[in-house]
């Protein structure tokens, strides 16, 4: 079998530093989880950026996407890949902005959901809009996939408008989230068996502890694997996660234990056919 | 096997009067719809309220709401269930309102959605004061799930706050909607599996082409039916339903076939356990 694309979502939208002083919120801290993600094995890096200057809360401030973009391209070879959910209380346009600071790749969450006692919003309109504007701008973009119904419209989306830039389709299911589909075998089993056929690769991540059995079911199925403090903050019972790396190890040492090891930053690139920005 | 509750949605809140004159909208037809769908062997009648008025337009008006329930309750011994639904464009403080009309049972979906282009807001809030409410009032839910994750948000509202009114819990599968899961046995076969153990019974419905196989994979596996114009409006291909009885008398027909033959009222308010509400 095939090696794996081991994401690192170092930091997301929802926990507070002041509750997780360890979640890496500056661009320094940052940087610097990216360097020891990318030496752990991954090879894309999920990035919601926050704001130091206004209690580290999650930010879409154009200035601060750009330079971190910058920045984390210039320290690493890692795919860089811009949340463009921000947080749930973000307005539709600034998360279409998101592409401005050119990524290599942008998230695309394929519908609307509950999420906890939130709505997270991505009506059809917008996803289009997305999905428009990002081959436009030449960012590949990936379907983040929290329910049956999103491969659906996800399909809907390529029917409408054709494949995104670069030709590849890479899903993402983001399972147990409090509202959306959970993060069991049988749920992602099912998933799997609704891919639409334009899909070149996909991972899963299941939030909190559905992240070790939906990693497990991933690699046994052909998919690849994404982790980090955004989605699980406890390595272990009672175990917070210090560092993003000890994710990104132990998901390497399961896909090497499989004999699916982690893939390279070049294959990773080459899987999601993104666009060469780095400076040569 | 067991026998077939047949429920029939025959009106919804999508399509207009003017595009299906034949689509019961005036409480005329909606009472001589019913009664022709309890002689074809339905159970439960599921309403969306229209007003004439307003060009057949959906409304949650109190008065009609009230009527509507009243004069059906009178012309059939079917299963009174008003939508919390409304249309896409309700406030959730109207859509509560439902339940002053005393109905035998309301429809509560449990989670947000894309359907179409817009959305279908259901936020975890919302639904907890709504069963929370139904509770109070005695009036029965019917479990909408539109997605594998609504069955978790089921499990939690359950958790939370105990069992519905008359300790029956019956779900609907409302598969094929643009934006939720897609009208396939294997979305169907997914959602039965994971179906919380407090669940007695539940039925499947599929919009528009979906509507026949999603019935009979239901049947196949000890589910009930939901039929109606709400969800359909071909009875086959270039062949417009006429009336609502149409799909009620071929659901039951298949369903006998298949030896699970349509119930009686009685039963259908046993299977659900309404309150006696009628008139002695």
């Amino acid at each position: 079998m095939s090696s794996t694309l081991i994401t690192v979502a170092p930091t997301g939208a929802e926990t507070a530093k002041a509750d997780l002083p360890q979640l890496p919120t500056t661009l320094e801290e940052l940087v610097e989880t990216a360097q020891a993600c990318e030496r752990a094995g991954a090879g894309l890096v999920h990035v919601h950026v926050r704001d130091p200057e206004r209690d580290h809360a999650p930010t879409l401030d154009p200035v601060r996407l750009r330079d971190t973009v910058q920045a984390l391209r210039e320290a690493t070879d890692l795919v860089v890949q811009l949340s463009t959910g921000g947080s749930v209380h973000d307005p539709l346009e600034s998360r279409l902005t998101v592409l401005d600071a050119e990524p290599d790749s942008c998230s695309l969450t394929c519908g609307t959901v509950n999420f906890g006692d939130d709505v997270f919003l991505n009506p059809h309109g917008f996803m289009s809009d997305l999905y428009v504007q990002a081959q436009e701008k030449e960012v590949v973009p990936e379907f983040e996939i929290f329910e049956l119904g999103h491969l659906a419209a996800l399909a809907r989306l390529i029917d409408a408008h054709g494949l995104p830039y670069g030709g590849k389709v890479h899903v993402d299911f983001v399972t147990g989230v409090p509202g959306a589909m959970p993060g069991t075998v049988p749920a992602l089993v099912a998933g799997v068996q609704m891919l639409p056929p334009e899909v070149t690769s996909w991972s899963a991540t299941g939030i909190g502890r559905a992240h070790l059995p939906v990693a497990a079911a991933a690699l046994a199925m052909g998919g690849h694997l994404r982790v980090g403090m955004e989605d699980n903050v406890l390595f272990a019972r009672g175990r917070p996660v210090q560092h993003n790396a000890e994710l990104v190890s132990r998901a390497a040492e399961l896909a090497t234990t499989l004999q699916r090891p982690p893939m390279s930053t070049a294959q990773a690139r080459e899987l999601l056919g993104v666009k060469e920005r780095r400076a040569r």
